[in-house]
């Protein structure tokens, strides 16, 4: 595949997630983290358009300049006044006009990559395949949000499963010997910044498990008053879990006695053998004490990832989000991509089901705020 | 006229509203108080099928079972579990859904209203109308929020005018006489429950403009810092002010110098002659301090009413809501209809350029909440 | 008794109210409603300082330039930057500091008013009288809750009674005839701003009843599961009992099965045959919904007061605070004294236990916001 | 000094940092993060009570058994009814009440210690120690906060240096070799939970500043704009700037074109040399940035502290507060001491003119929300 073939099955695989949908399930926000699908499909269209066509693209014409702002900030001036823009206030631009914003782009784009590009051109192209990529993930984890707290309930795909079926075999602990180990990425392909400088880490020898924790496992822990007991919780996780009366994973309702989960597929008895899915970092944190084991730090799990499998959930880690040794933000506004939100958040690694193939590496940084569940997170227990 | 022809008439009307709408443009919900115009379509037609159709159509069917939380309140419980839907956050059911619903019920409405009804069924189809007739003002005041926050500020229709031009003509005070007045409906034909049991009040000798403020009496105020001195306000309208950094009606834009405003034809220049509208209460009574007059009270506008040329804006009124002598609220839901909101909302009076035809009377009662300005509302003064 | 003699007085009686305190009684704040004593004491004093010293004692030296702004306003700068500074967050000046600040105006107010003054601050006077009168009715209430809200349940004073045992008597309803009555105070004494413009009122035939609504009365409402039911609420009063999670009038324990409340003898247990009091005006109205009756306007309640006895509660009544016809602002800071609190509250009438003697008027308009509670409230019912 | 003694001279210390006080200055909490003096002081001899004198002195009487609430968590019941007291809302107990529980407890701990505790004794009573002179430093932070955010401006007293002169000397940066390194606390005296388990990290090269940032350092930054350009900022940091209108250090004031800044001895002129001081770890990034360098992670810290001179103010680390490999929670009331904390925290080093002698490690593990900054915080470069 040339450069030019390469975008344009990434481009198609993001519509092809929307396929499903009707119209009104692109346009609303029923939360703050969750965009509405038409603006991934402008944002992610926008960012080759600011990044690459108008820097690099002689004689190119900006689709729709109010775009700037609808697919990028939240705040703009009309006149002196300021505006609050929330995404999921904005009925237009509407998804025809949306679409028609993605084949312009797509079509310049195409004929800009037909030419050689030079290797930093070529760069900032691969960051925008990676940045699509990563919201094809949001996507669709924004889309089972949507649908997923409607009261109907609606089908996205009867066919589309939500887990690999990773979990069987042997569930042995496996045991890494002590000693200093590297850590990042070395290769030659892409990777994020905050990947990169592969540095030594001293560790102590640990034990980790091979399998994450299942449907049945997390029941045992909910059946065993473990959302009732403050022993097993942070004090921020505490206070969140009764602000918010949490008593089971986001998308699980007791009904009739049973646990039902709605999935991609629609409402369904929850799966027990499953990898158990929608939990918080503070979920994660507290069944692990509940059991007398702790989550693995990230360098942990990125030594230990060879000798399992691995992909079906973001494993949240006991690591907080934090730079490298020697890492440095790119110029720019493409140096905002990751250093500006190294503070509060926790490191998941791994990858899930809703991770567009060839997007996951094992020393990929996943990284959200503690109390988050929406995304296909995970535990793996260590000790 | 018959009854289903007048169903029909009315029902038509509210499609009419949205026709210019995108379908986008029926989802969304910017602010709590503005509900998504598919809601509004689907919640009018519920009234139909909840309080007639269920009640007295023998053998209907219930179009989806559940629509009753969808389109009445805001909680439902799914096994023991309680999910807040809120109107904005939900695509399904969607656009064309809702229209199969309103056809659906349209058809059983008409078939129903081919036979003979009794008194009672009769009131309560006529008060099925006037509620519709309700909603079709909130319609258009709720499109013209959605459009008109939207940072492409989009066309709602080329010719929709918001005067009618009755400024005009002599601006000398009426006097009206002291003495004892007559207030509250007493025809035959439909009125709400709070316009009921006509009643005496005694009035001092008042004066009253016979034309409403236009906007260049309203830019005068601005530019004398009206919206910069306490004394004019309200400790709360002083509050509201400061924490919304309010300098302006709704829809108001200072660009290049020059007062713009949102209107359903788009942005456009101020006409300063026009009748001023989109103020809420603390701005009327503002202004009106600041000219050194007051705010007409209900019953004063009442009596005066006949004397002047009203229908263009709601206008806000001294008097608080509150109910006149007497008043009870019918047995069972519909008795929810106006009573329980009787706290801390200010009456208007008049009728609005968004008001449906024949849905006006002398002695109808809107009320709001004192900060809210997003409906056509405007300034008369007394003296 | 003369001016100073009579200023005297009042004064003392503030600090009267205050001996049963401990230092640390005075400093506290624990909702926004409710002031700290020694901010009262202050207040009262910066008020006779700065509208009669200042202005007409010549030769006054201010007692402390920063006490302006410590009791009067709530912002002040230092230099270019803004401080917020709650009142319940100064422990300075101390209570010490506050005493020697009364004791020095009280001393330069002896010394003017020994001296003949004219008319305008004769009445200037006698509205710091009556304003140090309010904050003693305040204060009083103020330490009700800052020692009925300690998990000790201090007694304030173990002889200081709640009640007046004015519900004993007849409990038929009187009855009052249609027709116009006078509204509002028209003798030559004192009174406030809101009272004024002696004004005629038609009122329609009204029932009342001569006593106020006891506990017992009020028990019966609550185990009929009175704040259970909807139907009985404003749809603000319900929302309110919800997010606050109110069961019981303010003050109300249930402890092994039995009511107590605490009173400023102490937590005892509730008697049964003594007025209600602590509850809101959302309360009064849901109890008097339950009971099938209303609560009376302001103007029904002042004409049929001279047929009861009235001044043990703040009685609640139907009546939003609005203007009397012809109301006007007096000019300057004092005109701030009532007019801009003339939206969103209700009225109450009468006086209660906390009421300084000759601080009670037929005519005297209270007015508090609807959810409001810690004042002595109490319901009559009207029919 | 035999442990008796130990106790009542930790004891008389806290007592002693109080003495400048009035009554009224132990009673407010002006914000969540700062707790009244007087709660300090009972909350201190709360935990020598409950878990020493409780548990171990035989026929202990406890001195009232309502204080287990006041001075321990923040909610109680009263019957089947929660209360919550907020601990600035607490009047009572009052000042004296506290003094004579601490004699009380003081008495009863002295009788116990005169006779021989066995190992698991020795270690609760020096945690107790370790425990109050932890209060000792959050006593005087928040004395000056009560007393720096009163528009009085009180001086706490005329003589208490807020400066050691640590920063004069060399400012070339160390340099320190890659390698394997010891972390964590190793002797045989007190340490807390999270400074075990001694074990090793690898380290790349780094330099270190051997001298704090100074207050002319940092005007530095503030004139080039530093507070006004996102680009230096974390994005929650740059949410905290803007919606907390951060323009300065915590207690500084520009006041006729000089920065002023509130001082232990009152409001001084900023001293330009000393050590700069009162920063968020937002603001210590933003700076580190803005030099083009960054903040040590607390390891690089603890491996470069013995080359040079530290205990002015605490220095905020990159690190954030995890725990150390094999930590484990102490089982009992006591395990929530230190790992409930580790989430959304960032680790300071050092010690500060605040902190009790003796009471400074190379291995201590201090830790604050990132936004925190009413402690004696500073900024250490690294590179």
């Amino acid at each position: 595949m040339n450069l030019a073939e390469k975008y344009l099955s990434i481009r198609r695989y993001s519509e092809q997630i929307c396929e499903p949908l009707q119209t009104e399930d692109y346009v609303v926000q029923p939360v703050a983290d969750v965009s509405p699908p038409k603006w991934h499909l402008g944002h992610t269209t926008w960012f080759f358009e600011t990044f690459i066509l108008k820097v690099f693209a002689p004689g190119y014409q900006v689709y729709h300049e109010d775009y700037n702002f609808v697919f990028n900030s939240y705040y703009e001036t009309v006149g002196n006044r300021v505006i609050r823009t929330d995404r999921g206030n904005l009925s237009r631009p509407g998804v025809n006009e949306v679409y028609q914003y993605r084949s312009y782009v797509d079509e310049a784009m195409v004929r800009f990559l037909s030419n050689e590009v030079d290797a930093a051109v070529y760069e900032l192209v691969v960051l925008g395949f990676n940045h699509e990529q990563q919201h094809q993930e949001l996507l669709l984890t924004d889309i089972k949000f949507i649908l997923g707290h409607n009261p109907l309930f609606p089908v996205y795909h009867a066919e589309k499963a939500e887990s690999l079926n990773l979990s069987g075999g042997s569930k042995s602990l496996l045991t890494i010997a002590e000693g200093v180990y590297e850590i990042g990425y070395n290769g030659s392909d892409f990777c994020f910044d905050n990947e990169l400088n592969r540095h030594k880490v001293y560790l102590n020898e640990f034990s980790i498990s091979p399998v994450l924790v299942t449907n049945q496992d997390f029941i045992t822990f909910i059946e065993d008053g473990g959302y009732q007991n403050f022993n097993y919780w942070h004090a921020e996780g505490w206070d969140w879990v009764n602000t918010n009366n949490i008593t089971a994973p986001m998308y699980w309702h007791k009904l009739d006695g049973k646990w039902v989960n709605y999935t991609l597929q629609g409402l369904k008895e929850v799966d027990l053998n499953k990898a158990l899915t929608h939990v918080s970092y503070y979920e994660a944190y507290a069944y692990s004490c509940w059991k007398g084991m702790r989550l693995p730090t990230e360098f942990e799990w990125e030594v230990a990832a060879r000798s399992f499998n691995w992909g079906e959930r973001w494993e949240w880690t006991e690591s907080a989000y934090l730079p490298y040794p020697g890492f440095s933000k790119a110029p720019g506004a493409i140096g905002e991509y990751n250093g500006k939100f190294m503070v509060n958040q926790k490191v998941l690694r791994g990858a899930s089901i809703a991770t567009p193939e060839a997007h996951s590496r094992v020393t990929y940084r996943n990284f959200f705020h503690p109390h988050l569940r929406w995304q296909y997170t995970g535990i793996r227990l260590a000790k």
